[in-house]
């Protein structure tokens, strides 16, 4: 490539357009822009905040190249005063969020970003980007893990995720999410992720018979081997595992698991289970992939089919019965005003916003009230700073992150697991002070 | 990032573990794969092929560093011999394809590669991680086409698409397949596409009244000006668009439009548009964005609204109604002898194929035989050699893959244009000589 994949032309053209505009106008006020998600996807009772890291580091490193600035000025014919403010332009501003991991919910802001209108305007377009991706993909992760507790459950989605970055995306935000690791290597060097793999058809296929082909991958990787066994019949393959199995295991091999990838899962499962036990291979596990998503993984633990793991694929990496979020930055205040969209059906609350938690009794949570950051309402407040001058103030651990997020999911009430949409959706309230401001902005002039 | 976003490490973890078993088991001989997809998804009839581009580019460019080599040691345990390989390892075969932007359909072949197997295997996720997407993007892209024919239509997802990389392949898959541009600045730097772009909400919401901020941004960028009009009131800013014009016109400015982009767009269009007409500018587009795809183009053209473009923006980067293919790349040969997965509801036709398509007297597409390289027959063949030894056979511009699929568009047959199922799939036949391959290949022990 020409230019930076991930640098400061990964934007829309009007963010340049708007920006040479307010040079011209002499408009380089603070502005203040959040980024909320206005309404759940249906299914969905909450969201889980990811993607505040790459956001982070985007700021911290946005500065335009000669060539970049060359190639604006060129092809974009944009003006001297333009091109002299982008070669000098840094991220100084400041930013607030709700740390990764956090559970939210509609109009509630996951990330503030206070800077000059014409910087804080530029970033627009790759914040959305970004957060709106790693939040869908750790959402859907979220009710993976809601509905397999304590299943081993790894990202297997990176060829079917919308290209490089979302499958390495993908990986993090459903590690974070609670996965217990991925299949993409690049997010194990990268991010330090656990990555796991098996085997493909085609190994299986380029061998005369299916036991040559697993005697040879249990040679090759002989700890913690899992046998890929449903190329051509599974239950005869389950058996050939079990005829192999003391010669391996004499070898030094360790077997892990079997993979099923094709046919009704939970039939092969119970009929692999057995096979296995009686062979003396009970604490061989079953490792279950091929189309799987929430549901599926719920239906088959659900009744009750012996599978111990799960690689959750294109459901997972691309959120497919819901793959985008109705999700918006918007100026929330210019130049110590407040600012408010009134479009049909899309407006906004206006000016810098807090979110108030409470907690019942049992630790779960029990209600959120959405206010000026001018008036604290009870509860937790969940933005933080987390930028200030451009610079960071802290750095949060994937593991962290994990953490946090396991803990976010142990408090989610019984009716906001289901899979389903609850019947009462989760109580975000909009505090007097916040309604009034907007009722006054809908009385000026415009 | 401390290794290359699309180096050789973006791919799945048993790519390697293979890799090192077929090392270890002296297997290096030659394979072949065949990308297919193996159903359409839900209302479509066709696909455009796309993404050859990437994938070749990835092919001539793949080369392990010593940093990710020292990694794949140290973190991912693999032996010296294995090491050693990848150290050497070039990609050196051939690749055939049905050129970018040809129509195809279920279990045709759409890429070859021909390598020795570990080479083949290794890049397997990139491949499909490419190929899918782009064909995705470009398959939804060309139902916007062909529900807007002749209409002005802008790729607007950058913002929701899944990551960097697929806002940029979104621009690309979408011109390719008839799209007259983008709104992603780095589509135009790196790829040549068209960029176009408007104001945003948070410009007008930024200034005192919506009549100063037309007039910055007229002043700013006076040459075919978009002005987006919902921000408050839809006609009333219509009217001051009116009401401004003769003293933008005096000052230069061209208008090429105003913007929709909430609310009931066909009324607000018919009322916009008697507006302009009233107010002397009979010439000033409307232009619609907001939540579009294909259905809603379709539905507010043949209600006669008079729009005259399209921002089409989440619906298309993600394709939303269908945000995968059901896309494999399967080993298809091994040391010349041929190969047929059998897993239960995913058997594959195996060794080397051509696609023959036949054509009606009006020049539409009339069916496709599917049959083995070695079996020729009537029709003109799809698939054509790409890549020989490692080097490209040629590289077709942006503008010719363009110019195909428009071709290919036109001669689609009626009943498949239409945005439902059609009643009678387009015919792919299978040949004789494949059937009795995968019959022979039934038939042996394994």
């Amino acid at each position: 490539m020409k230019f930076p994949a991930t640098g400061p032309l990964l934007t829309d053209l009007y963010q340049f357009t708007m920006i040479q505009a307010y040079l011209d106008a002499g408009m380089v006020e603070e502005a203040v822009f959040e980024f909320f998600v206005r309404k759940l996807p249906q299914g969905r009772n909450f969201l889980i905040a990811a993607g505040l890291e790459q956001v982070l580091r985007y700021l911290e490193s946005l500065v335009f190249s000669p060539q970049e600035l060359e190639w604006l000025e060129r092809a974009g014919g944009f003006n001297r005063r333009f091109i002299d403010y982008l070669a000098e332009l840094r991220f100084a501003g400041e930013v607030h969020a709700m740390p990764e991991g956090t559970a939210f919910f509609p109009n509630e802001p996951i990330l503030r970003v206070t800077a000059p209108i014409p910087v804080a305007q530029l970033v627009e377009s790759r914040i959305i980007n970004l957060l709106n991706f790693e939040t869908l993909i750790a959402s859907k992760a979220a009710r993976c893990v809601l509905a397999a507790p304590g299943k081993f459950l790894v990202d297997f989605g990176l060829r079917r995720a919308h290209g490089a970055e979302a499958g390495l995306l993908a990986s993090r935000a459903s590690y974070l999410a609670g996965f217990s690791g991925t299949s993409a290597v690049l997010a194990g060097a990268e991010l330090d992720i656990p990555v796991f793999g098996t085997m493909a058809h085609s190994f299986i296929q380029a061998h005369a018979t299916e036991r040559e082909a697993f005697a040879h991958f249990a040679a090759a990787r002989p700890r913690n081997v899992t046998f890929l066994i449903d190329t051509y019949d599974t239950e005869a393959a389950a058996q050939k595992v079990v005829d192999l199995a003391p010669a391996l295991l004499a070898q030094g091999v360790s077997i892990r698991s079997v993979r099923l990838d094709s046919g009704d899962l939970a039939a092969h499962a119970f009929k692999v289970r057995r096979i296995l036990d009686a062979g003396g291979l009970a604490r061989v596990g079953i490792f279950c992939s091929g189309g799987l998503d929430e549901y599926a993984l719920r239906d088959l633990l659900s009744g009750g089919a012996p599978i111990d793991g799960f690689g959750v694929g294109t459901a997972l990496d691309v959120s497919a019965d819901s793959p985008c979020l109705d999700a918006a930055y918007k100026l929330q205040e210019y130049a110590g005003q407040a600012r408010r969209k009134r479009s049909e059906g899309k407006a906004t609350w206006p000016g810098r916003k807090q979110v108030y938690r409470r907690f019942a009794g049992d630790g779960t949570i029990a209600g959120d009230m959405l206010t000026l950051e001018s008036d604290p309402q009870e509860g937790a407040p969940l933005i933080v700073p987390v930028m200030r001058g451009g610079q960071r103030l802290a750095q949060e651990s994937l593991a962290r992150l994990r953490a946090r997020a396991a803990a976010e999911l142990a408090r989610l009430p019984q009716e906001l697991r289901r899979l389903e949409d609850c019947a009462t959706p989760y109580p975000v309230e909009v505090s007097r002070s916040l309604r009034e401001l907007a009722e006054e902005l809908d009385r000026q002039p415009h």
